[in-house]
This record gives structure tokens, C-alpha cells and sequence, in this order.
């Protein structure tokens, strides 16, 4: 790598902002992404489905892996005699890796939490397996991924404030060990604010995450339970303390009325599985609304899913062919309907990225929210 | 479509012959494909988690597509509706539509044949549904492929000689029946000789259809449980009969030693499920043999799974990604060993092909013959 480009990893641009919302550039090893950027989720290194030249064609420009998932299965070390995660799974591009915590407290049986880290049992064949913050940036390390994430506590909606509290210094003094564990400067590492549903909280671990040299900040324990309207609450609470240099991550969000809402917030980055797994049962995004296509009135319907859609899907093939995949439970219909909604989401992502640029994105904002709160209401 | 092309449509030329092997082209509807060929199955309108743009990339030049399943759903007055097969599946290229006679037998139950069809309980439904050699033609011009396949019936291997005998008079005038009932002579119609494990019946059979005014003659009723010795007499039996200038199919077979075998014999079309179904469940196949990826030796292996592959799994992926796609259930390992065995079997035929014209097939066949062999013994 080019000392040059060494120089720019871990710079984060902003070239245009409207209010609270902006748009930039980030820069990483394998690569820049735009941002707002969405990340589509591929777990246990694939996005389900889909091949990393069709994620190309979506116009994905970062996405992200699971640090527990890849550890468990097929491990970490392994990956890394392989050459890394980008040669494993054959995509160039930008990798965060999602540090584990959540998967840890929502996948694992019989968590043990120390101060020094969490002992758990792998969900694949119950072996007793220990992660530490520093552990965890080893494994991470190992993957060679672009972007780490801390290990943290992840809370339920509704923890106490006692529990979040305790949790919180637990948090972030996994925080700060991990920043001291990393010893590779070309990965990028991120921390995570939680405080689950106090306002006060969340300002206190935003302003103290804030104080250390992380790449990145990121907002967790949010979109696990709670109502949409606490959701942006805690998302505008974080947004206001997090400092506007840094690049803020709104982690496992969301709907794309989620994405266009928490941007208006501030927010730079986003992923989550929808895109995937609801194509997977059927529902369809399009314009500022969604279908099922597995509904009969589409059965003999010659149409694209979305008029004007560029996606390989919609140039080819009729929402009547679609249909009879997923009635027919063919594993075309969800690789094919996957790769519309993650066109789908890239899309939303170009239209906010471009409406900040021209100053127009808080009319399409407005727009969008009216448009999606009446289709809901049907 | 021009005057000229349409003269052409249905022309089987021969390019060169070595013993009795041949290879040459096939004239349709939808252009030519070239001979021998193996057609990869699509059951239900799709080659399973292949699209059709893979599909191309694989070369394969014709596919199949099933009576049977497409009329129970989506139906083929639907897809008539729709503009047709090719439209709906987003295939452009030749195909042939199995009659359905199979999947009737296999498939469906509470049959009774009589001499106008048969009447049997759709699988998926239990709905009653009837399918008379003119109904079978009837849909298949619904769909609109490029070769259609008569109504017949399928006996298995060791149905008695009284029994075969009766069978192959109903399946003879139900191929008699099917030619009247055909209106677009654009479409090619196939004629199936039946007759168990009989040599003078298979005689029989082939002898009288080839009285017939068919575009091509199939083999049908063979690897249905019997042995590979057994199938082998029965294909030679009966290309010994078949006219030289009509194209030859032998349906529903097989693996890659199948094909060498029985393109020596005469055979100049194949289908079946095998490349596709055996990747589902991790058999990849390569030189003369095959693996399975799912061994714990492949679990770190960094090689691609076949060394000078062409296809798009093998340019991009290790043998360790494919084995922890596989382990991990993840959809992406059958769509990859899937490309992969597809692109396989059409380098055979490329092989195959390429050795006819150069007059060296003999001695390639008895090469395939023994590194196959000796593999199995391993």
C-alpha cells in the first residue's frame, strides 16, 4: 500500500450537509464507500444468496460479517491462512465485522459475564467458548477485515437503569481495552454507545465514547424491541453529543423508512437484514411502499416488481415469474427477489445521498414519511 | 420469422462420425445447439439457484423443462398468457419439455390409465387432473418450447414381459395420437420407445416409431433402478435400430461416465438432474471423478475445486469456501457447486464434441472408462 493511501485510511469526508444530515466519503483499506452508506449483512461470509458479483451490480460499496459467526464456523485463524476475509468469500470491497455482543447475548446459551469478558456456548455444538475486548480485536485481526467493532453488552429495552448503568462502565472499559489490543492501524475500529432507553445514559457513553480516539462511533441496543418513535428518541439524543467529524453508525437498522428518518438525525451508516430475509418470505420494496408477491393478485402479472428498477430481477423477469418461484419454494425466487431489495435499499441510498448534495433532502424526507405512513395505513 | 429459417427449423445435421459416435447441430425455434448435448433440468421453470444469464455462462445451449409440473402450477395457460416459456423464465435459447408421462408415474397418485390417458392426483394439491396424449401436446404448444415429448407410459425395470407388451401398444398409439394432435410444426415432436428390459421389444419400439414422421426418438425407461451393464444393452439395442439421420435422445441419463458411454453408442441429447441435485448435497465433480466437498480435508484446502475450470465459482472461490458454505447451510454453496458441476458437464460435451471431428473419441472414451473405474475402486 502506497503511503499515500496509507495516510488517507480512517478519513472520514463530509461533503455536503442539510440540518442534521450529511454526506461524505470514508475512507478504508480495500477502498472508499460513500455514505449514507448500507451495508448489506452477510453473516457467516455470504450475503444469503447472492454472489459478490451480483452485490457489485447492486451498487454495494461496503458490507458486513459476523466476528462470532466466523469465529464459531469455519474460524477466524483459518480465514486468515486463507488470506483473509475479502479472498474467502471473493468480494474486494470495504468489511466491517459486527464485533460478536449482539450475537453473543441473542444466540449463545449460558453467558457467564465477567469484567474481564463473557464465556458463553456456541449455538453450533455447545462448546464453552470465552471472548474477551481484546480477544475479540484478535479475531478481527485475523479476518483482516476493514472496519472492527468493540465487543460490548448488548441490553433489552427494557433494562433497568441500575443494570444499564453497571453495564455501561462494563462497556466501556471494554472499550478502551480493546483500542489498546489492536496493532494494526490500516483496520479501522469503531466504538458502541448503549444506555438501552435513558436519555441521560446514552448522552453520558456518547460523550465519554466520544473522548477516545476511536475511527468511528457507532449507536447500539437500539431496533431490539422497542417502538419506532423511542427508536429515533435515542437515535437524535446520541446524534446531538456524538461530535459531526466522526462517522456514526446506527447499528441493525433498518426499514428503509428507518434509514431515510435516522439520516435525517445525522446518521452515516446503517445495516441490516431486511433486505434479505424479508425477501426471502416474500415482501417486495418499491417506490415508498412494499408488496408480497406470494399474494395471489400477482400470479399472472407481467410486470416488473418495480417499474424502472435497473436490478438484473427487474430487467428479466415478471412479478408473475417470481410469484411462482416462491409458491413453487424455488431457491431462485430468493436469491432473485433478495437481489431487487438490496438494488432497492442502494437505490434509497444514491436518492439521499444526491438530495443532500442538491439541499433538497428534508422536503424528500417529509415526502417519503408521509407517502410510507399512508401506505402502512391501508 | 423468415421463410428460411424456418425451413430450417427441425433439420438434424451431421458434422462428423467416428464408430458410432456422431456430433452436429440441431435446428429450432429458438436457434440451434449443437450435439451431443447435455440439457441441464428445470423442473419447475428454473434450473435450481441458477439464473439465466449462469445458465449461459455454463454454455449449456438447450434446457429441460417439465409438462408434468408446469400445467399443476404455475399453469400453462398462464405462462401462454405471460408470452410464453422462454419469456418467463428468461431463457431465449432452445427447449424441451418432458411430457410428463414420468413425473405421472413417479410422482402423482391414484392413477388409472385407460386407453384415452390418464387420471391421476396432482402432488401438490391432491386436485384430480387428466392428461390425454392430446392434452399433453396442447400444453406443451401452451408453454411454447421448441421440442415436445409425447404422453407415454413408464414401466419399471422389471415389469414382465406381458405387461410391457400391452404398455408399449397404448404408448405407441399414443404417439400416433400426439403427432395428428400437433398445430404448430415450428414446435419439434419427439416419438419415446418404451419396452422395459426386453431387447426384441426395445426393437420392437424403436423399429415402429421410427416409421413415424418424428423430428427426434427417445430413449425412455431406462435408469430407472436397473444396472449399468443392463442400460447399456438396452441403449445399444436400440440405436442399433434407430435411423442414422434422426437425432437421438436418452432421457434422464446420467452421470459423466454415463455420457461418454452412451454418446459411443449413437446417443446425441441427455438430460438430467444430477450435476445440479448432486451439488445440493456437496458432490462436485472433476477430471474423471468427483469429491465431496463436505470432507474435513477440504475444510482449509485454499485450491479451487477444479484446477483449470473456467467457471465462475472455480475463478473466484477456494475449496475451503465452498466446504464452509456447504457446513453452513448457506444457499450460496448449492448456487456455487451448483455453477460449477453445470460447467463441468458442458466441458465434457465440449470434449466430447471436439473429439468426434478430430477422430480421437474412441480412444478418449476408453481412457474416461478406465480413470473412472479405477477411481471407484479406490
Amino acid at each position: 500500500m502506497s503511503e499515500e493511501k496509507n495516510k488517507q485510511i480512517g478519513t472520514f469526508e463530509i461533503h455536503a450537509e442539510e440540518d442534521k444530515a450529511r454526506t461524505g466519503v470514508l475512507h478504508t483499506a480495500h477502498g472508499s464507500f460513500q455514505t449514507p452508506a448500507f451495508m448489506p449483512v452477510g453473516t457467516q461470509g455470504t450475503v444469503k444468496g447472492i454472489t459478490p458479483r451480483q452485490l457489485t451490480e447492486t451498487k454495494a460499496e461496503i458490507i458486513l460479517t459476523n466476528t462470532y459467526h466466523l469465529h464459531l464456523r469455519p474460524g477466524d485463524e483459518r480465514i486468515a491462512k486463507l488470506g483473509g476475509i475479502h479472498r474467502f468469500m471473493g468480494w474486494e470491497g470495504p468489511i466491517l465485522s459486527d464485533s460478536g455482543g449482539y450475537q453473543v447475548f441473542s444466540l449463545a446459551k449460558l453467558r457467564d459475564i465477567n469484567p474481564d469478558g463473557v464465556v458463553f456456548q456456541s449455538h453450533i455444538n455447545g462448546a464453552k467458548v470465552s471472548f474477551t475486548p481484546e480477544s475479540v480485536i484478535g479475531i478481527q485481526e485475523n479476518l483482516g477485515v476493514d472496519i472492527m467493532m468493540v465487543l460490548d453488552e448488548c441490553l433489552p429495552h427494557d433494562a433497568s437503569k441500575e443494570q444499564t448503568q453497571g453495564s455501561w462502565k462494563l462497556t466501556k472499559d471494554w472499550a478502551e481495552r480493546s483500542l489498546k489490543a489492536r496493532t494494526n492501524k490500516s483496520q479501522l475500529i469503531f466504538g458502541i454507545a448503549q444506555g438501552a432507553m435513558f436519555e441521560d445514559l446514552r448522552r453520558q457513553a456518547c460523550s465519554e465514547l466520544s473522548e477516545l480516539p476511536f475511527d468511528g462511533l457507532a449507536i447500539g441496543g437500539l431496533s431490539v424491541g422497542e417502538s419506532i418513535n423511542l427508536m429515533r428518541e435515542m437515535t437524535e439524543v446520541c446524534t446531538e453529543v456524538l461530535p459531526r467529524e466522526k462517522v456514526r453508525y446506527l447499528m441493525g437498522v433498518g426499514t428503509p423508512f428507518d434509514l431515510v428518518e435516522s439520516v435525517a438525525l445525522g446518521i452515516d451508516m446503517f445495516d441490516c437484514v431486511i433486505p434479505t430475509r424479508s425477501a426471502r418470505f416474500g415482501r417486495l420494496y418499491l417506490g415508498k411502499s412494499w408488496i408480497n408477491i406470494k399474494n395471489k393478485r400477482f400470479r399472472s402479472d407481467p410486470n416488473p416488481i418495480e417499474e424502472n428498477c435497473d436490478c438484473y430481477t427487474c430487467s428479466n423477469f415478471s412479478r408473475a415469474y417470481i410469484s411462482h418461484l416462491m409458491h413453487a419454494k424455488e431457491m431462485l425466487g430468493a436469491q432473485l427477489a433478495s437481489l431487487h431489495n438490496l438494488r432497492f435499499y442502494q437505490r434509497l441510498m444514491e436518492h439521499i445521498r444526491a438530495s443532500i448534495l442538491q439541499g433538497n433532502f428534508t422536503s424528500f424526507a417529509r415526502d417519503f414519511r408521509e407517502e410510507w405512513l399512508a401506505q402502512r395505513e391501508d
